[in-house]
């Protein structure tokens, strides 16, 4: 066995929610295999440079994106299987498009939770991004499909200790139907609506509004909204 | 700015709690900086082996340790700064040991919880490794001092959502003041041993034997041991 040199890169997985519907974040990506020109998805990333650390690349990765910089950020974990390069499609887009040749990547997979809403601006509309509703089905980029994967068990695992990292997710204002979709969406399975809501009572830090919908065309719902102070109050842990 | 191509290594955060004292297994480490000789500590750690995901390097460290392979093993964070090999020494170290070039090291952290007992044995006598009693307040190679102190907050935070982990440290039967004890020097500080008992009582999940300590000068003190099937069904979590 003999140690290897490999290149390192960060991968992010940009969970957003409309209100309705959680998608995650994707590019296009084009290229040649052979003589056959493909198009494909995947995550967005990008191969650390020379003067950054690992959370400045996930970060440029980002502002590279959206207009805003205030995006929940985690590192959350790092893929370094030697079969992460094992597709030849992969490793000839990466090299043609990096000018490098490639072995073998370790990628550092950063996970982000975005409430989609009229404040939050591409870039560009140069980005080639799509926000794709999960499940995700298709055959992503490299191990994409697994970072994702792996990146949705991880919000799964963090929500049900802590549930309120959902609240980067909802409106600042929101329905309990929108809660339950959302938690519905996270866990893959329907939830019965009034056992969700009765949970949802339970929670001190989830705060009834004087206020309800407008302009929607079904009967408006009483709105909600998330009180972080409260939140820490009554969740400050062992200690 | 440019791409790198860095070495990618693995380093164990491996904690040790012996029933009294919680410690952080280091290696001893021995090098030539100019002409002087110097001795210090590190954590144990490899670059990865070409044919070796992450998880498989960090397991041939624990491997190459002790005689059990049933070690907790947990990836807790990627440390990648370009100031990691700021230190010539370290660098000159490595070099030395590896007989590789080397520029910037991206290391996956990994996290172990071990209980000391008499089952747990080092695979040799040649292993220069010492159990040190934290908090470490010694200046330790590469930035090793920097993942000590956050794989010990990865464990604070844990164990306040979740303080199924610590009962892997802990003897199998154990003392209330044991269980004190370890929290004191997980969380830094000193706890009312009242108040500590009262919680404790509350986990359904902590159950008392009717066994008594054995052969000890003091008054023997009950023993308790933990439930981990109890656990699991106070702990479901929100689905």
């Amino acid at each position: 066995m003999s140690a290897v040199n490999p290149h390192v890169s960060v991968d992010c997985v940009i969970l957003g929610f409309d209100g309705v519907q959680l998608n995650v974040l994707l590019l296009k990506r084009t290229g040649k295999e052979g003589t056959e020109r493909f198009n494909d998805l995947k995550l967005p990333g990008s191969l650390i440079y020379a003067e950054e650390n690992l959370d400045e690349a996930a970060q440029r990765v980002l502002s590279e994106l959206f207009t805003t910089n205030s995006i929940y950020l985690k590192q959350f974990k790092t893929f370094g299987s030697p079969d992460r390069t094992g597709n030849p499609r992969d490793v000839g887009w990466l090299e043609n498009a990096v000018k490098l040749k490639i072995d073998r990547i370790v990628t550092v997979c950063y996970l982000s939770l975005i409430r989609i809403d009229d404040k939050l601006k591409f870039k560009s509309d140069q980005v080639e991004a799509i926000w794709s509703p999960l499940p995700e089905k298709r055959k992503l980029a490299f191990d994409h499909n697994q970072l994702l994967q792996e990146a949705l068990a991880e919000v799964r695992n963090f929500v049900t200790v802590n549930p309120a990292l959902v609240f980067n997710l909802l409106p600042k204002k929101f329905t309990a139907a929108q809660m339950r979709m959302l938690f519905e969406q996270i866990f893959g399975q329907k939830m019965d609506v009034r056992n969700f809501h009765k949970k949802m009572c339970r929670m001190d830090y989830v705060v009834e509004l004087n206020e309800r919908e407008k302009d929607v065309a079904h009967r408006a719902a009483r709105l909600y909204r998330f009180d972080r102070k409260l939140y820490l109050k009554f969740n400050g842990g062992f200690n």
